[in-house]
């Protein structure tokens, strides 16, 4: 059997990790790379990673996607360019009708029946028609407080509440992420950038919440949302960022989603940078009440950008061997690591 | 749509556990049960279960299962009565050619492609023959030291080494528990039984191991299992049981997974009457070592009575959804509790 046969669109922190991640995996190979940076396009892949090429072919970084979407000659492109179900049909449906799988890290993606269920049908009309799957996955969305949370209550006879946080620590990450969350500003200019958008904190909580309700089948009627500004009492340095005390070291993001007014939903991603400062233990948690009780706990927390390039190409298999259409985490079985050849995994 | 139909072969603590879920749940209906235990035959499951009837109709507890599997008007049967896939298989082959999918409590049944590989291959032809598909599944094997540890390392690039354990407490079991993990011998009754197989301990090990090592794709060239007697210091006490100081109060199991002569997966499960008296807490713990380590824990365990139950239950829809053929939690979508209505579960 051939080798699995990837394109990788958008070669960003995501883009090139997904890259060194497949180079690392038997029975899988990199085709073709699109980026719309002009410093990487016309590059060899290896030289961009910084990786040595030895006997293998170079991978030219395009900027037309085009150029790389070979009708028949790939089996799966990896979408990273976009946060946004809108931003990322477009494309989605490019690839769709070349009769390509798609698997999209937009936040959004992970569940696009909970904010565009609209361009969800017409996805999954595309999908079908074209004879492939689409699904959107990552660390979170798509594991931390949606699958995972679910996978527990596969335990249970009954489950009545459910709260769940991710606590985790923004200092490995750079400028564009300081700003997204607000890290560095007055309380004031906090409050004002939510109002305008540009402290966007996390994106994926009404997508979380849906994939939860409708997996356990729980009648949402509202979600809910908040940013609050996390001060720090001492000063905090990292690379990118330098936050006096009294300021935001970052954003608590809050969601809530209610069943006939009840909350029943109830999660947490309070983003910071260095939070050990005032004695913040970082980790995953998930609490269930219900029958039984859940109490469970992943200390540190599993970190976003590892866990978001191993989830979407730990699902290529599942998303070759799915029924066409557009599919969710709901639907697939679970994902776990490939450490043999992935070919392996495609049922014929 | 009507509503799901299921039969339950076996009314001990598992089978008739089940029952009580189901009988909470809406979009099923129970529609025959069969045990060999005579002080139950001929009885009302409602009376048996000390639940009021009300308005539906009795459910007459069987002694003959040809008498409730009747084909085209049962959708799953659940086998409780075997922890063996020897015990299990001619059952499981009577069911499957009625044309009746079936979900298996017998912990071989989790992976029987462990042990009774030639059994499995048998039942995977008879359910494609029939048309159905077979599950075996539960808290442990079939979740907490198998399915839950794949889907942690779905967020990994690497997995180098897993370790995990299930601590728990069995001081809410009966006298049969207490004789298979034995609790209150002196440690030469226990070295002595467990030659005999008279202590029995966990069955499931082999099932788990395997299940996880051909999950992420590790060729497992050698697995051990190892029980050894819990000796209490001080005297403890519950309903079934009474252990002398000094005497044995648990049995911990250990299992391990060899890849090329290297230790890969190591699993304890240290099972025992009131751990608390000498310090232990109880819980479930898995920790990767890989890119990134996962360090999760569940305080306390999930617990094996409901937990077992709830699974079973749980994975119907997902059985009937399923394509014919002998299933593992592996092939299927993440098990999740069902707060609806079960029918919307299932694909058209």
């Amino acid at each position: 059997m051939e080798n699995i046969k990837v394109v990788i669109w958008g070669f960003g922190a995501m883009g090139s990790g997904m890259a060194e991640m497949l180079l690392k995996k038997k029975g899988v190979e990199i085709v073709g790379i699109c980026d719309r940076n002009e410093a990487r396009v016309g590059k060899d892949m290896y030289e961009v990673l910084g990786i040595e090429r030895g006997d293998n072919q170079p991978v030219i970084i395009a900027n037309n996607i085009e150029d790389v979407l070979v009708e028949g000659a790939v089996d799966v492109a990896l979408l990273a360019t976009d946060s946004f179900t809108k931003g990322a049909f477009e494309k989605i449906k490019l690839v769709v009708q070349k009769k390509i799988n798609v698997i999209s890290t937009a936040e959004e993606m992970a569940y696009p029946q909970a904010q565009e269920p609209e361009l969800a049908k017409e996805m999954n009309r595309l999908a079908k028609e074209n004879g492939v799957s689409i699904l959107g996955t990552g660390i979170n969305p798509g594991f931390v407080l949606d699958l995972l949370i679910l996978a527990l209550t596969g335990t249970c006879e009954e489950v009545d509440y459910i709260k769940a946080a991710r606590i985790n620590d923004l200092a490995p990450f750079g400028r564009a992420v300081m700003e997204e969350q607000g890290v560095g500003l007055t309380v004031e200019e906090f409050e004002e950038g939510v109002k305008t958008g540009k402290v966007a904190g996390h994106v994926g909580f009404p997508e979380s919440i849906r994939m939860v309700a409708d997996g356990i089948g729980w009648n949402i009627d509202n979600i809910e949302q908040t940013r609050e500004p996390i001060t720090t009492n001492f000063e905090r340095e990292t690379k990118y960022a330098k936050v006096e005390a009294g300021n935001v070291a970052g954003c608590r993001q809050c969601g809530y989603g209610y069943v006939d007014g009840e909350l029943k939903i109830d999660m947490e991603h309070p983003q910071q940078i260095l939070p050990e400062t005032e004695g913040v233990d970082t980790g995953d948690y998930i609490w269930i009440k219900g029958t039984p009780d859940i109490n469970m706990q992943i200390k540190p927390e599993i970190p976003g950008g590892i866990g978001t390039i191993a989830m979407c190409i730990n699902m290529i298999p599942h998303v070759i061997n799915a029924s066409a259409g557009l599919k969710t985490m709901l639907d697939l079985p679970v994902p776990r690591a490939i450490m043999g050849d992935m070919r392996d995994l495609i049922e014929r």
